[in-house]
């Protein structure tokens, strides 16, 4: 059961267990990932659906669905369904609706005209875990802000479930934001066919979406090739939890259990001042795990290997311990949060106050969940707008502008052995011959 | 010498090579720099300076530089050529400037509040490249978008040159921009140090600048593991310029040598609709290696194996072919430039008539030169102010709102088999039973 420590009494390798809990060794993935990867490249759609049946047991007829069946399958799920996914989309359009960056643009007084240009990155493919699990928000989070980026063209990859067959909720969610292709092939060979192109599958100059370790492997080479971008490396979930003695134990009990439901590996720690909190967190976790409903075995050792609940000796304390933690999610269960906002670093996302627990993020509020895992907060953000744009710089100067770097452009790039032309290429303009390098 | 084709003349595998010029294959490369990365982590400091002994014969007595040697450098170096960079700067600090992006706030009608918070990563290095060519440039265009970012502990790597010292000039930029830790070890063994931390060095967040194969691995490898974020896989630079019949062919010409000073694998490949500009081009490139001066050799073997001159049947055709190449560089030297905008896709940095070589924009016009090679200018972008940031989404929502997203989030999570928390934990907030899966 899960336990409770004071942060004073964690010793150096319970530190480091926690705050370095980045990275399984790809190595030994990536030998089994590159051959599959390089034969796709190959071998195109006969690799794909060759590992598809090898792997998942499928033989699948068409490797990529269209607007035919993602109708079809649209139109058999419940309307009451539909409704939830249509309001959390709603939501989901707004807050990314934000985040559209202008471009940029300047006048110097020599007359040179400066700026940045933003423009989506074309070809986006996301990827849906399958499996037991569907993920259809996951789709509504990917495909939202890369359609508001501008992104023309969209395709899911996801492996088939039983039989030849995409789950109706998966194509529902597809007909909903306008994506009309789906790879129906999973793993390391989806990536890969995305990757690469195939016969039937167009090229994607990005993938993202959360996948297993194969998945993620598969994009991370792709990526060190220089042929797409992707999203942050996935690893296991996270939630930390931070409480003052004026929160409500059985919500944040149920807070930390719906983050111990995703998985054995995810996180779910609280850090709190109050000890009385501390031993009533505890108690409901118990009690609610003892009436073994839902997931409560994947529950119960979820929160007993990677459960915590830690005893700060002050807010500032537990904010420090988070700071070095980098959560992938974060709640501050405390009152007035927003005075702690100038103090807290690295953080995916953060829930304020006791009416924001992190599912209503994880569907509905509007924030993105495809956020950065495994301490990569510290470096990475979650899933934007600006994830499927590219930026270009420009400039446009002046006769008068270029003559005044004339004579700096030529030190500069003799002092980097370009001895000739960097510099005589602004020399040439004038007539002139670039001096020695003195 | 470089060659003349026209655009509907190349098949398909001339095409290949120009648009998917990406990636040499990281196995082989990989299976080198692992060891070395894992013995850097395993054994710090000793396993840094064996390696530098190894590959750069040099036995360095102190890993990291600091505050008094970076302050002596500085003064060996003569007024004349600091100027030169102190200018550059001010230009660059202006540019980047611009790029500071503004938090977001809103509130929604049900007194929900939503945001972005953006944050600066806080740890960074920067590579500089070493060996016979040295790029005190580069250290500007990464320190300076890391400092407006607000990123507070920023480190230079930097292999050593003969005996154990770094160039003055490396010295003296660090001591400018305001940098005072220069850790004396390049290559695989220098990314890993700051990758992981050794007891001299800190650990970074971040890993930015160019570097040659085995650096990039490093990185690569490193960003795999969730360990640092990394900038775009470094490839062989390139540029693409677009010419009408009314620009300069000597002028045209000094910048494609001005990118084959680079190296031997450097692109620089002309399109132009003019068959008189085509040929002039090529004599002046002829004429001009024939003097045989600066980097002549380099210069001939890089425009006879990856210069190339096209000719286009229009504009919109050129524009169109470098949508595809996704240049690094490109130069639109063209009456009216301004009115092709809207078609240019793919591009790193813009240069905007006739007065704006790429050489301006390396050293001295203020955007960016650490740039997408490769082609992927398609999905990545250049250095920027964005590359040192981290964004945080947050929300805080009211009772009413939640209450709100309880019967929706309850259907969603079900769907995605989350039976029982994710749910639970709104339903429990307002003392109601989750209903049973519709």
């Amino acid at each position: 059961m899960i336990e409770i420590k004071k942060i004073n009494d964690l010793n150096y390798s319970e530190q480091k267990n926690l705050f370095h809990r980045y990275g399984k060794d790809y190595t030994s993935v990536m030998d089994s990932v590159i051959p599959i990867v390089n034969d796709v490249k190959e071998n195109g759609d006969e690799a794909v659906k060759r590992y598809t049946k090898n792997f998942d047991g499928v033989e699948i007829s068409k490797l990529v669905l269209t607007h035919q069946e993602i109708e079809k399958g649209f139109n058999r799920v419940p309307a009451k369904i539909l409704d939830a996914f249509i309001m959390a989309k709603d939501n989901i359009e707004e807050f990314h609706l934000h985040q559209k960056p202008k471009n940029i643009a300047y006048t110097r007084d020599d007359g040179s005209r400066l700026g940045v240009i933003y423009q989506p990155v074309e070809k986006v493919a996301i990827y849906a875990p399958g499996g037991k699990a569907i993920y259809p928000s996951t789709i509504l989070m990917a495909a939202i802000p890369a359609i508001i980026a501008g992104s023309s063209d969209i395709t899911v990859i996801t492996p088939p479930c039983e039989g030849d067959v995409v789950p109706d909720i998966i194509l529902a969610i597809c007909r909903i934001v306008g994506i009309d292709k789906i790879i129906v092939s999973g793993g390391a060979q989806g990536i890969a066919a995305a990757g690469f192109g195939t016969q039937s599958i167009s090229k994607a100059d990005i993938i993202v979406g959360p996948g297993n370790l194969y998945v993620t492997a598969a994009k991370a080479y792709l990526f060190s090739l220089g042929l797409i971008q992707i999203d942050s490396m996935a690893g296991p979930s996270d939630v930390m939890i931070i409480a003052d003695e004026g929160a409500n134990p059985k919500w944040i009990a149920f807070d930390l259990l719906s983050q111990a439901e995703h998985s054995e590996d995810a996180f779910s720690i609280l850090i709190t001042t109050s000890s009385q909190i501390a031993e009533s967190v505890k108690e409901e976790i118990s009690k609610d795990i003892e009436t073994k409903t839902g997931r409560y075995e994947i529950v119960k050792k979820s929160v007993t290997e990677n459960g915590l609940i830690l005893l700060a000796d002050s807010l500032e304390q537990a904010i420090e311990f988070s700071n070095r933690f980098a959560p992938e999610h974060m709640e501050l269960m405390v009152s007035d949060p927003d005075s702690y906002l100038p103090k807290i670093k690295n953080v995916g996302s953060l829930f304020l106050g006791h009416y924001s627990p992190v599912a209503v993020g994880d569907y509905f509020s509007g924030t993105n969940h495809i956020l950065p895992t495994g301490g990569t907060a510290r470096f990475s953000s979650g899933l934007s707008v600006d994830s499927f744009l590219r930026r270009t710089t420009y400039q446009h100067l002046t006769g008068n502008a270029l003559k005044t770097a004339m004579e700096p452009v030529g030190i500069m790039s003799k002092v980097e052995g370009f001895d000739s032309k960097h510099g005589g290429s602004i020399y040439v303009r004038y007539e002139e011959d670039q001096p020695d390098a003195g």
